[in-house]
């Protein structure tokens, strides 16, 4: 039960493993036994791979034991008889989070009014972009603003500053708010499912550059945004959120962007959202959106 | 895990009861200790009424006890000392649905288009219409089809030939696809949440009658319909379903009707499947639709 | 002024040409000189290809003139001088469509069930399969139903068939509603622009075959369906209507097809109503859609 | 043709008047005449009413004469005779706007970010709250704010305050940016069909307070806002635009807070760039939206 416990902590446990039986009651009596009370629990099972995900979230207050031992004990008795892999959350922990921008405002102006208004449990201490131009708005949040410009020729050195500052920042996840620059494989694996993109189309259609553009050459009639994580494959990542909006044939490209501009920050802020809430767990490079 | 078990037979079982400490562990382990795979299992507090829902799957195929002794024993075990609700269904049983209707055939030709082409696991023994215009549909599939004219004046007796007829078919639930009339309280009472209605307006806006009408006349930019249970308050029952489509100013009245029926037919059909699978539930004059 | 006149006969001119000044003042000039009251004027003008593009409706009941002087007239004084194409209808014509199909039953359904209603001023005389299973279906609304199977080999024979069948029943248009087989270059360039193609994802993506089980590989939050005029390319063909629904995770691939299947039968039967209407025009491989 | 003409004006003239025969050609012989180029042209004719609405857009750099002796001209000519009312706008015009907010953060910093971003010809000279709380997000860019609290007792007095407000700074129309007064018929006379509100409901339904919280009561499975003009009647003005999300019975009243918010900001902010692209013209308590 969820909204009076609002100001108390709940913890927050995401487990997948092969499916049997069992397993449900196996974790559920696993929590009861030590007085936590379940305010939400959603568990499903891939019905090609036979995997099975739950997750669960209890009354921290009330329970019996704290974070480590209960890490220590869901291991033995729970997580390595059943194989399973699993991770656990506080509801009271804040993620630090980076965004990667290049000169395109709307999406980084939406991501810091949500900051500013409160909207999101989150920390953003860092912006790292390849152009100037946006500074001002990260002066005005006192946010650290780096400008690494990137080249072909620099641009092996300029990710091995990007990480260090990703390091220095101890940033867990990554956004990129229309960022136009490709990251290597290199700098995509030290942050698995831990970078978010929106791409601005309807993926898999007109993955790429310019898929504004490719849309209205083929003349859809809806247009579409996507956000997802990303992978070394480019804009094939594990999908989070899709929107899409109408278009007609008076619309020319630069309303299919303006169109779009709407569609990209309000999707990537939702992505976001279901980041920062531990909604989502990824297998076979697809996402479960827990709701 | 779903879709291995289609061919085989699986059971559903549908709990509500006040919340607390241990439910979810409870419930599970009783089917885990009778051999039962849970397929799929969804759960729900109401966070205002601090009320629990639950709807499990589980493969019936290995369980260790049959129906019967089913419903014995976890009245015994479980639903007594919890003050639980609870039905349970098979998925090998075929509910039998009746189809009021008028004049307007759209709703009505849909239902049998899908009913014909096998898309629902349901019988349609009898449609009722207070005029004989569309029986030649029901004709073409050998479903009774009765006509009832209904007046301020025989109101009272009519409804009680309805009522006799759904005995003698054994009907489960009711659907009225563009039922003209207004059910009575009496009437509605022999069918608690198993009378589906389709209003062609986005409630609680424009109830009553003729919302296209009213829509046009407030000049809205959006029109929808609202699937819901009938209950005694006219349009006021719980919605199941609801979906919209844009209109502008060029629409006029009988183009929202022409773009109205198309959402009508698929939002009532999309209530029926919900209700047909075992997937809603209502509380407080709300429901809880499982996934 | 449209509504009030919707007994009596309009007539609608379609135009294209290369933009110049003076194009609307002239048509309408045109039509106001003979008495001719505009009830609807829509322009358009392409902005990359500078082309123009006009569609009006005025009543017929009092013009001074009848079809044939107005297309002679109309010509010399209008078209000739401007370089136009242009097409002229009137309301109460009755276009003769066929409609092709395999086993999939939804959207032959859906089109007969609007046909019967008297949704459409249209005739349909003539129903094609591959197969003999919808042919019940034919024959309750006084259908042809012809039966001609294809196989690699007997392709470029059956189509003859089918071409013989379109001459004799005077067929002014085509509707593919779910016909699995891909017709022959050939035979499309005999009806440009008068074959309706409903596919069955989002356009472009997932062309060809099962596109819903490569959605559902994909991973995608949102899947959708395309009606276009049939050209040569496969599945690029001008669009003409497109709608989508969203999925989830929990969605089976049987769930993608259920509920694209909804889709399907709207989105198609909303291509046809803007075809019959005159609503579609197509320029280099797109349409534009009055409204 | 419009956007090869992006850099030089264009004129747009929006007339309304009864309907006649000749009304389209008598407007376009007359710019024609006058070497206009027409690069957009759009006309409505209510039905119910049979009044006639055109927008006409024409590039202004060849045009023979200039905007006083046309608007000399065009009344003498065409308004008069055809008892037109109608108005004229040059595309170098910035019209000024003024916005009204109170607490809530997301309208006000959306507004902003299109401001800053560039995304609008408008300016904002002036922000006035009933509440001192954002008033920094106003300095960021240099806009004056002014804090002007509303009591029952001083409401005519502070009105008055803001009516001297508007006139010093020359605002041609103000946004309620989610402000949290309701605004006296008086204060609403002096801007009519220029106060745009965005009002957190999917209107008619759930007028007035708390929508959110009555939504969530009721049980609706889509919520909805609305943007529209301010009347004398609460929440009864001609709607600009509407847009809805889905909601489930998982979502508590925060989640559709949550929900809202995202939709209030991009529905306001596309009534916003309607009205100042010169795209709404209202008849009879309803817009007409060209395209």
């Amino acid at each position: 039960m969820s909204s009076e416990h609002k100001t108390d902590v709940s913890a927050t446990l995401i487990v997948s493993c092969p499916d049997q039986k069992g397993l449900i009651a196996s974790v559920t009596a696993f929590i009861r036994e030590r007085n936590g009370n379940i305010i939400n629990l959603e568990q499903y099972v891939d019905p090609i791979e036979n995997h099975f995900f739950m997750r669960i979230e209890w009354d921290f207050a009330g329970f019996e034991i704290g974070v480590d031992l209960f890490k220590k004990r869901f291991q033995e008795v729970i997580a390595s008889p059943f194989k399973m892999e699993w991770s656990l959350y506080t509801s009271d922990e804040r993620p630090r989070m980076a965004v990667f921008v290049s000169q395109h405002a709307h999406c980084l102006y939406d991501v810091l009014s949500r900051y500013q208004a409160g909207e999101w449990q989150v920390e953003i201490p860092l912006i790292i972009s390849n152009h100037p131009d946006l500074e001002p708005a990260a002066k005005n949040l006192d946010i650290d603003f780096h400008v690494l410009p990137v080249t072909k020729e620099n641009k092996k050195e300029q990710e091995e500053k990007e990480l260090a500052l990703l390091k220095q920042y101890h940033i867990d996840f990554v956004v990129l708010a229309r960022y136009m620059q490709i990251l290597s494989d290199d700098f995509v694996r030290h942050y698995p499912h831990r970078i978010i993109n929106i791409h601005h189309s309807f993926l898999p259609a007109f993955p790429g550059a310019r898929p504004y553009h490719s849309a209205y050459e083929r003349g859809v009639k809806i247009i579409g945004v996507t956000s997802h994580y990303v992978t070394a494959e480019l804009d094939g990542g594990p999908i989070i959120e899709q929107d899409v909006v109408p278009v007609s044939h008076t619309d020319r490209v630069e309303d299919f962007i303006r169109k779009g501009r709407d569609l990209e920050k309000v999707v990537l802020s939702r992505a976001i959202w279901q980041h920062l809430n531990r909604k989502v767990t990824v297998f076979k490079n697809k996402t479960i959106l827990f709701s």
